[in-house]
C-alpha cells in the first residue's frame, strides 16, 4: 500500500532534457514524463488507451505525444486529439494525467487526485538551487521495499558498521544517543558524535590527525523525504554548544520514491558550501556518498531477500528503533486515513 | 486456452535436417520432432514415460528414439520397444504421438485427436515451394500471447508507425480504409494505399522518386495463419483498377504458433517473383522483413508487459479494430465448440 | 518436506578456512557457519534478530559474530552480548543455533532439535581421512529436488547412457541385474558388470585393451548419504568370486543435502588406494568424476524442468526402479514419523 495524496520525486529535472519521453513507474503506476516547449513538465499514464502500448515508446510532436503503435495522438491534458484514418474521436479516448511541478531541479508528482495537489506542500530543498551550495544530482535504484530504506535513514547507528570505510570510521556514531521528536508528517532527529576519529570520506578536507565533532540533524517526512543539516568540525571548537567554527557543512537530501512493492527510486544530493569554486571537491564528495549508498543498497537488498526467504521471523525491537517505530506509526495512520476516505467515496 | 483440433506450423522442414531431435513446445505441450529414414516426419511427447526425461536429449537410432537417461527405446508410433536389463515391456510404456505432415517446406502438426487430423485442411502456402517464387525461411520467438501478434497482423495501420523506417514510410497506410470480410475460419482484408512515397524496404527495387500505389490483400485464419498477396506499383499505372503493371509482387506468409501462454513461434516468409535469379535480392528482402518483425517484437512484447503490469486497464475500441474484433469472435466461438465437445465426451 | 532430525553435510571443512563466515541454506533454512578459535565449528541462523540482516555479511570478532548493519554482537551460543549505544540487552535478543560436528574433513549439521543430535549417528566416511586413500573434495549445486538426485544414484543403469563417455562406456551396466536390499535407514545395492569394455574414465589406469569386470556395491541412507565400494579388474581374475586381484579400487561418497525445494548441495569424493603418491592420478580421477556429475546435473535439471512444466504426467514404474521405490517408502515413513511427533508436541 502506498500513499497517493502526497508529493513524490519523479525525476531530476536534467533527466527530462536527456530523454524526451521518460518512462518511470511510481508507486506501481507506469508514468511517462516530458517537458512542454515552454518548460512545463507533463506526466501521464504510460499506456495508450487503445491497445495499452507504452506512450514512452512514442514520439513527442510539439507538446503532444503520438503512440507509435497505431498513431493515436495525445495532448498534454491526456485527451486523444487524432486517430489516423478516422474523424470521430470517442470521448473515452484519453489517458490519465498527474499533477507535476518543477522545483529546485527536481520534478515532483502527485499520484492522487490532481485537484487536491497543493503545490505549497512540496517539501523544501532550497540548497539544490542556491548560489552558496554545490552538489551533483545522484540516483540509485534499490531492489527493496521503500520502508526498509526509510528504516535505514532513521537509524544512523548503521554509519558505524555499513559505512565503516566511508561515512562512518568509528563506532562512536552508534554509541551516540539520538534525540527523536515526532511531528505530524514525520520525525526530527538530532545526533551529536563528539571527539571521534575523522570519517574516511571527509579526510581530504580536514587538517591531519585532529579528532572531530559531528552533527547529523535531520527530518524525514512521509512519504520518504529526508533533509539534513550535517557537519564536521575540530573537537573543542564549539559543536556541543552549537557554534560553527571552520566547519565542513552539508545539506543532504535523500528522497525515496517507491517504484513497486519491492523496488524503489532513491534520489540523493550531498550539497556543500565550502570550496564551491572547486568542482573537484563536488566530484569527490559525490563519489564518496555514491559509494556509501552502494553499501546501503547491498545491505538493504540482502535484508529484503532475507525477509522474503524467511517471512515468519519476528524482529526484536531495541531502543535504537525509536525513530523508525514512530515513522511507521505516522505512515500507517496516513494510509488508514486515505483508505477510509476512499471507502467513504 | 488454445485450439487443439487444427493444423499448427511446428517447424521449417530444414530444421529437422539440422537437428536430429528437435525439441519444440506447442500450445504448452513439449514435443520432439524428427524425420524417419524415408523422410516422414514424426512427432511425440518430449517425455520418456519412465522418469519424464526429455526424449529430445536422447539418441536417434534408425527410426527409433532412445532416452539417454536409462535407455528406453521408442518406435515412431510411441511404443516402448526396449527396456535395458528386462524382457517384459509393460503395455503402458509408451508416449503420446501427434499427427504431422510435411507440406511446402513446412512441418505441420495437429495437437488434438490424431484420428480427426484431416490433411486436406492444411492451409495453402504454395509460393513456398514453387518455381516462380523465391524467399528465405524466417523465424522469431515472441515473448507474448499469440493473440496480440494476430491483433498486430489484423490492423496494418501500424505499418505507418511501428515500421516507419522499413515497411511503412508514410502515414498514408494508416489513413487508408481497409475492407474487412469475415468468413467461417477467419477474416479477409483488402487495403489500397494510393500515391504514397516509396516504402524504405522497397526503394532499392523501384525507379527513383516516383510515388507508388500499394495493395495488401490477405486473409488470416485460425489459429494464426496469414497469407497475403501484396505489391507496389508506380502510381497511375493501374492498381486501383486491379491492373498489375511492372509491379513488385509478393506472397507473404506469417504463421503464428502459440508456444506457451506468454510466448509464441512466428514463422515467416516474404516470397517475391521478380529478380528470381538474383539471390542477393532474396537476401535483401529477407533482411528488411526480419528488421520489421524485430520492430513488431519490441512493440508487442512492450504491450504484453504493459498489460501484465496493469491488468485492470480497459482497451478503448476504435473503428480500426473491426478485423481484430471479428477474429477474436471467431476464435472464441471455435474454442467454445471444442470445450463443449470435450465436456460432452 | 524435509527430514529435520538427521545429520546433513553442511560443508567441506576446508570451506570454513577459506570463508570466515560461510552462508549456506540447508533444508530451506539460512545458516551461517564458522570455526571458533579452538577449531570447533559453530552454526547459527543467518539472521540478526534485530532487523534480520544476514550475519554472514557480518564480522568475526574472536569467537563472536558482529552484525554489520547496526552492530549487534552474538556469542557462539546465539546470545546477543552487545548492542551498541545501550546497556540492557533483552533476553529475546538471540539467534537459533544448530548442533554441528567436524568429522573426516566434513562439517555435519543437525537441523532438528539440538538435544536429540546424537554424534554417534554421523555416517561413516572413513576413507576421507585415512592414510591409504587419496581424493579431491568435490561440490556441485543442482537445480533440482534432492529426491531426483537420489533416484539417479539408486539406479546405476544410467551409467550406460548419461555417462557413456565417462563412467560407463557400454550398455552392459544397464543390462546387469542389481541386488537390492532395504534396511531401516536406506537401501543396499550390489551390481556386478562382467566382461565389459573399459570405461573411458579408467582407461589411463588399465592395461591396453583387456576387458574388465566391475563392481558397484553401495548403500544410500536417508537423508541422502551414499557410500560405495567400487572397482575394476581384468576379466577372469576373480571379481565374481569376490577376489580382488590387481584391481583399481575406489571408495566413493556422494552426499546430498537439500538446499531448497528445487535446489540441492552435492558433496562428492572418489577416493582411490592406488598410485597414492602420484597427485596427478588424484587430479585426473577428480576431473573425470566432476565431468560425470556435470552430465548428471544436465540430465536431472532437464528432468526437473520437464516435471515442473508438465506436472500431471504419471511415471511408469519398471523393475529397475526397485531401489528407488524402496528408498522413497523409507523416506516417507520417516517424514510421517517426524510429522506425527511434531503434531503430538
Amino acid at each position: 500500500m502506498f500513499l497517493q495524496n502526497c508529493w513524490y520525486v519523479a525525476a531530476w529535472e536534467h533527466e527530462l532534457k536527456e530523454t524526451p519521453l521518460l518512462a518511470r513507474t511510481i508507486i506501481g503506476q507506469p508514468v511517462v514524463l516530458y517537458k512542454a516547449a515552454n518548460g512545463t513538465p507533463v506526466a501521464m499514464a504510460d499506456r495508450c488507451c487503445h491497445r495499452l502500448a507504452p506512450l514512452s515508446r512514442g514520439r513527442l510532436e510539439g507538446d503532444n505525444v503520438r503512440c507509435m503503435y497505431h498513431g493515436l495522438l495525445y495532448a498534454p491534458d491526456g485527451a486523444c486529439i487524432e486517430i489516423p484514418g478516422q474523424k470521430a474521436i470517442p470521448r473515452i479516448a484519453r489517458v490519465k494525467t498527474f499533477a507535476v511541478a518543477a522545483r529546485n531541479k527536481l520534478i515532483w508528482i502527485w499520484m492522487g487526485d490532481a485537484v487536491s495537489a497543493d503545490r505549497s506542500l512540496i517539501p523544501d530543498t532550497y540548497a539544490l538551487d542556491h548560489p552558496d551550495w554545490r552538489y551533483r544530482p545522484g540516483y540509485v535504484r534499490f531492489g527493496a521495499d521503500y520502508r526498509y530504506i526509510l528504516d535505514n535513514l532513521l537509524d544512523f547507528s548503521h554509519l558505524s558498521y555499513v559505512h565503516a570505510a566511508t561515512l562512518g570510521g568509528s563506532d562512536l556514531i552508534a554509541k551516540a544517543k539520538a534525540e527523536v521528536e515526532p511531528f505530524e508528517d514525520g520525525v526530527r532527529i538530532r545526533r551529536l558524535t563528539l571527539n571521534s576519529p575523522q570519517p574516511p570520506f571527509a579526510k581530504p578536507f580536514l587538517a591531519d590527525g585532529t579528532n572531530v565533532d559531528r552533527w547529523h540533524h535531520y527530518e524525514i517526512r512521509v512519504p520518504g523525504i529526508m533533509s539534513m543539516d550535517s557537519g564536521i568540525q575540530a573537537t573543542g571548537t564549539g559543536v556541543p554548544e552549537g557554534v560553527r567554527n571552520n566547519a565542513l557543512e552539508f545539506r543532504a537530501y535523500n528522497l525515496v520514491t517507491p517504484e513497486t512493492e519491492r523496488t524503489s527510486h532513491y534520489f540523493f544530493a550531498l550539497a556543500h558550501n565550502f570550496a564551491i569554486d572547486d568542482p573537484s571537491t563536488t566530484e569527490k564528495l559525490h563519489a564518496e556518498v555514491s559509494k556509501a549508498f552502494a553499501e546501503d543498497e547491498a545491505m538493504i537488498e540482502a535484508q529484503q531477500r532475507a525477509i522474503d526467504e524467511t517471512p515468519d521471523l519476528q524482529m526484536v525491537v531495541i531502543p535504537a528503533d525509536t525513530a523508525l517505530v514512530q515513522m511507521r506509526r505516522i505512515l500507517e495512520a496516513k494510509l488508514a486515513r486515505e483508505r477510509s476516505t476512499a471507502d467513504a467515496v
